[in-house]
């Protein structure tokens, strides 16, 4: 039999497994604090509610459930092999967070505010920071279209991020429809705006000239690819200097929010250039960039018809994640301190029995974990210690490592 | 799209998920302060390590993962369609343990006492109480074929239960070896055994003349039936009165073992008739009976030979898991308090700025919603009432809901 995990998914060491518990009880915690309410759905999802979600590339990483029984059976005899799977994994918390507020309105306080912290699935092809199971910390407000919701999400989202050790890290926002304005402005069509900010997206890797080549081999029309393309040589550009409008407002407002109430632990910024790759968003989009590590770590943004796909009945929506496997990377090698977490001592007995009942004595300050007593009892003392043992009992007394 | 959670698998309200959080911190702090070590698998096994891994009847209920690209193509093309999945879903957390203790032993210290708190899938026919994703809390001990160990399972185990106000629950315990002992004495074959214990399985559902029935239908020695039949016919049967051996001595100071600590609290006995469905177990197998539910709330038992199917080297190894949600069952009906868990309350707001600042001194004590003040005051009081808020802030006072 198989000893490794399958690729792309992590087998957590007890160490890994205590780190991964605290991030996400510290982020709960604050969450919480900040009022957002726990929700939890199933990681499966009907497949044809993930495949018409717009999730982007996302859509193409969908893990599908092989079909059972006689229904496995009707589709490989009628020979419908797109037809072998009814369920699949979800690979991201907004399209079941949207069926589920769909589902349980009724019982739900609107404007809801809410936290998911739960695993997703894509079947990314392997590379060293992909996984293809991961978990994300996400928080939502469903049934406003208040800009203070915004907001709310970012500051809070980043109180998250300050509060498990995480500083020096800057907001880049924009809203898709000043993009979209931009580009009807310089001539593209309705129907080519899609394609052209997919192209777009990619500019901070293929860079300004790849971006034009593309759009150029995409063959738009040369007058508006020339306007688009000296617009953005004058790159960063100041929100200011663009034509007025209800999404630029919109989005000044939310930028002076949050400087506002952000005291000066973080920094937000226009950026035109952030278009995120998610079919379904809308509006506002916005990422959190670690500047220490140059990745993001948090994205989001408004998306105020997924829900209208199930209750055919506009709700507006607005999600912030925060991408868990990128944070737990950064504190796995920074070597991060837990505080509040118990030390965990080892009890190492001649008489079981009696260590079993005077360890409840411990269990208040400490973690205790019994151990018939070794043969070799210094060689195992060095294993306890490796493995993060705080200290050990014998004879009824406590001994701390690091004061041998 | 559809609105519905797929069948079998649960949305959860805050306040379901609330509970469910509150049990399952609890529950890992219980095993933690008892010495054992978190650890996290993917939920996606390899398919040939599921098939192999003599789940029993759950080998019938996983849940498989449909191959992707030229993988499916090929298993497609050349009709191969028993070859269509590659991967599944796990059934349970024992055998992803076994595989992880392998993967991983040289970084744990043995004995490895662990703790997994994660979710499994079963595609079991929809049915009330029968969920298809649901959640096991496990503790097991791995490299020790010590019968302390039971002692502390066992032990452990009731007082994560009473720590949640479970009480009133009784541990059976067997040994399947006993059983095999006997059942050879009465002159069954060796090749018999599994197929006898199968039936005997059912005797608390079909009875003792159905056991017998089945028995004669699968065409055994009637001899040998007759003699097991009235052996049976004496139960409940005293441990005491079994002919000696090592099962039989080791199972008696696992029993005494646990009345010396378990201080009354709950009681242990020894029922001939427990076997449990996997076929990984070898040795001692044990469950928990609710008194006040009539119902198994955690089962487990010695599973010495499935590492060695990943090792190719015998390690022994004992588990027991609470079924987490017959426990979250019996504990929702219960309306159970949760104690040391923040209150929540609402900041209805004028003006949001101010609002958002003046919540953080009140989010030490409580965590704080905010929402902008309704027009309809009274009503969306009463609204937050019901969904469990604790009062609610205007013009900076806390207001008390049972003190309207």
């Amino acid at each position: 039999m198989k000893i490794n995990s399958l690729k792309g998914m992590n087998d957590y060491l007890p160490a890994e497994a205590d780190l991964r518990d605290y991030l996400q009880s510290t982020i709960l915690r604050v969450y919480k604090e900040n009022g957002f309410s726990r929700v939890i759905t199933p990681i499966i999802e009907d497949i044809e509610n993930l495949d018409k979600s717009e999730g982007g590339d996302n859509l193409n990483l969908i893990f599908k459930i092989l079909k059972r029984g006689d229904k496995l059976e009707k589709a490989i005899e009628e020979q419908k092999f797109d037809e072998l799977s009814d369920m699949g994994l979800r690979y991201d918390l907004t399209l079941p967070l949207s069926r589920y507020f769909a589902n349980n309105r009724a019982n739900l306080l609107t404007p809801f505010k809410c936290i998911q912290i739960d695993k997703v699935y894509r079947a990314e092809r392997p590379q060293k920071g992909r996984l293809r199971e991961l978990t994300q910390c996400d928080i939502d407000i469903l049934g406003s279209d208040s800009y203070f919701c915004e907001i709310e999400l970012i500051d809070v989202t980043a109180k998250a991020l300050l509060e498990i050790g995480l500083s020096d890290f800057k907001v880049r926002i924009n809203d898709r429809r000043i993009l979209k304005e931009l580009l009807l402005s310089f001539g593209f069509d309705e129907s080519e705006i899609a394609s052209v900010c997919i192209s777009f997206d990619k500019i901070n890797h293929i860079g300004l000239g790849g971006v034009e080549e593309e759009l150029r081999n995409k063959e738009f029309s040369p007058a508006g690819i020339e306007k688009f393309v000296s617009f953005l040589g004058t790159m960063p550009i100041d929100i200011d200097m663009l034509p007025n409008s209800e999404s630029i407002e919109n989005l000044q407002r939310i930028i002076s929010g949050v400087k506002q109430i952000c005291n000066g632990k973080y920094s937000i910024e226009f950026d035109i250039s952030l278009v995120r790759g998610q079919g379904y968003y809308t509006g506002t989009v916005f990422e959190i960039e670690s500047n220490e590590f140059k990745d993001s770590i948090a994205g989001g943004g408004r998306y105020d018809n997924l829900i209208g796909k199930f209750l055919g009945e506009t709700i507006p929506a607005v999600g912030f994640s925060i991408g868990f496997e990128r944070i737990f990377c950064i504190l796995s090698e920074r070597n991060s301190q837990m505080p509040k977490t118990k030390k965990r001592i080892a009890f190492l007995y001649d008489d079981f029995f009696t260590a079993y009942t005077k360890a409840q004595d411990f269990q208040a300050e400490y973690d205790v974990t019994l151990f018939e007593k070794p043969q070799k009892l210094g060689k195992f003392l060095n294993r306890l210690e490796s493995q993060g043992y705080y200290g050990w009992i014998t004879s009824d007394e406590l001994k701390i490592f690091n004061e041998r």
